[in-house]
């Protein structure tokens, strides 16, 4: 109701003049450089550098590896100590990475000098599933520095767990939380077609998701952050994965595949409190599948079910949550927090 | 990530003892009882007594007056000031008014005490609009005695405000957030039957929406909310209210309208900036409206349209919401606060 103590982004951006905040980009992949593209728009934001470990982009200023003409965001630096030589973020926008142990040895020295970081790592949205110690450390560090950390996107980060967990609020009982999701493939970017599986063939998909290296990373992340957020301690956490096979020859912008082959997968979590099926997470995402959509069911009081027909678009929302994210995460209390612990999503 | 500090409910209700939360029942009508039972039944809520101005109510115990055997809940008080004779309640649930100015006068003597309130008072989604002076004197009393105070239902507080909101998270630029509702009346309880004019000749509805005794109360707020949110700055805020005519009779178990009477109304609220229509909130609810059903979309990048099927169901949900927020409402900063400085909403 009040104006906002001086740390805190001015929310109400049609008063000028607006304080900004130093936004440092780590990760220039297309989702890093989305970002800092978006975060340019921004009233609040000011980007004062990134950071890459590609020697190409390093020593070169972030508006011409962002390829944006008229912003003045500082250089790629090769590392984050190099960068913090020049510039002091306040923020950190971390899109490197999907596992939660790498991300937060790259996220804790920025949270020792009290800078928060949101990230697109997958396994951030609930790190304390895969590296609790890790997790609890930093914890530890963010409260003594005043530092926060999330971590956001759509997927995980709001399809298939915040938007469940937000429609239960207004529920005197839930029984039971389902999401599925219906992605067609064909329009996305290459390195997700490559991760779904597209153009392999069957044992070979199978292989890869065996050692981890294909399919969707953060599943079981979203299942736990809905057990959290409805207080549920889950018995028994079961993901699968399977390819979708091609009936039919398909060509995209990046590959072809042959009948028979991979042309995508389709992933499921189940969770379980005492042997009852309490969290049923599907995603079907291949090149070519039709109606793609998003869904969310709770089976509660009252039964809700919620549909967003042509799904909510991949990349271009998980970069919009990333940068959403900010005003609140600089608002929330010291931490390592979960995307439950922070306001309402929003634009911003 | 941590155990909660002192003051705040386990969030982990698996874990035994809960420490319980001491809950005050401010108003007993249909949405004060649910609000009893709902309570009764969460291990985190110990309800300490009740507040009514019935002097039917007045001295009996809570568990009674909400029909509910096995309730330790103390008893109903005439006033608040008796109330506080005998039990300290942490948190206030507030159900009696619309008003945002009266439910602001109830509340104030509960802040002075540091006893956060939650309300299902609709213009106290947005109290800025129509008691910005209250609001800013209660506030100030929140923020000296450490308490809280949130307006919150399902509508306003949900479907045409705080969803639209957290659906806008994933946007990277927001145009214009519709929202629409369509609720058959039917089988609704007899005072929303009559809120809505059902049974009045059309003049006589329109009399009473001039003198602000019939329609959905809250729309404005709700559409100042999502401003708010978005930091647009509307230059204009139109709220208009027609009757739905009845085009044969209609019989519901509280009402019987004859064709060419009312059965219900259609309400919207257009909010401009710059003579740009940005929100746009249409509610039709009536006896025997088809397809009843809730809808959002958000015109930005990406566009989002979401539908709840049959809609969230009014009443049930509403004493959901009032619930859910109490452990996000006593984790807040001390102030009055809207639904979006709150943690994400959740089943509690």
């Amino acid at each position: 109701m009040r104006s906002a103590p001086s740390s805190q982004p001015e929310p109400d951006r049609a008063s000028p003049p607006v304080p900004k905040l130093a936004i440092a980009q780590f990760g220039l992949g297309p989702i890093g450089i989305e970002s800092v593209r978006l975060s340019a728009t921004k009233p609040w934001v000011r980007i004062v550098g990134a950071v890459d470990i590609d020697p190409g982009k390093a020593g070169r200023p972030v508006a011409e590896v962002a390829g944006i003409g008229n912003l003045d965001g500082g250089r790629v630096y090769g590392t984050f100590a190099e960068l913090l030589e020049d510039v002091r973020p306040q923020v950190v926008l971390h899109t490197a990475g999907s596992r939660a142990a790498e991300a937060l040895a790259q996220i804790e020295p920025m949270c020792r000098r009290g800078i928060s970081v949101a990230s697109t790592c997958e396994e951030l949205l609930y790190p304390m599933l895969r590296a609790p110690e890790e997790a609890r450390r930093l914890d530890d560090i963010c409260r003594e520095s005043g530092s926060r950390v999330v971590g956001t996107g759509v997927n995980p980060g709001f399809v298939m767990d915040v938007l469940p967990i937000c429609l239960s609020g207004v529920c005197r009982s839930v029984v039971k939380i389902s999401a599925w999701r219906v992605v067609d493939a064909s329009s996305r970017r290459k390195p997700l077609q490559r991760k779904i599986g597209s153009g392999l063939e069957p044992q070979a998909f199978n292989d890869l998701v065996q050692r981890g290296c294909a399919g969707h990373a953060g599943f079981r992340e979203s299942a736990s952050l809905i057990a959290h957020a409805m207080a549920w301690k889950l018995d028994d956490l079961q993901e699968t994965c399977e390819p979708v096979i091609a009936v039919d020859e398909i060509r995209t912008e990046h590959f072809q595949v042959q009948r028979g082959f991979v042309s995508g997968l389709h992933q499921r979590c189940i969770g379980r409190v005492e042997s009852e099926v309490r969290i049923e997470l599907d995603l079907s995402m291949y090149l070519g599948a039709p109606d793609p959509h998003d869904a969310v069911r709770i089976e509660g009081d009252p039964r809700l079910e919620v549909r967003i027909p042509g799904g909510v678009a991949g990349d271009q929302a998980t970069v919009a949550a990333l940068v959403n994210v900010v005003p609140r995460l600089v608002r929330a209390s010291p931490g390592l927090r979960l995307m439950t612990d922070l306001a309402v999503p929003a634009f911003a």
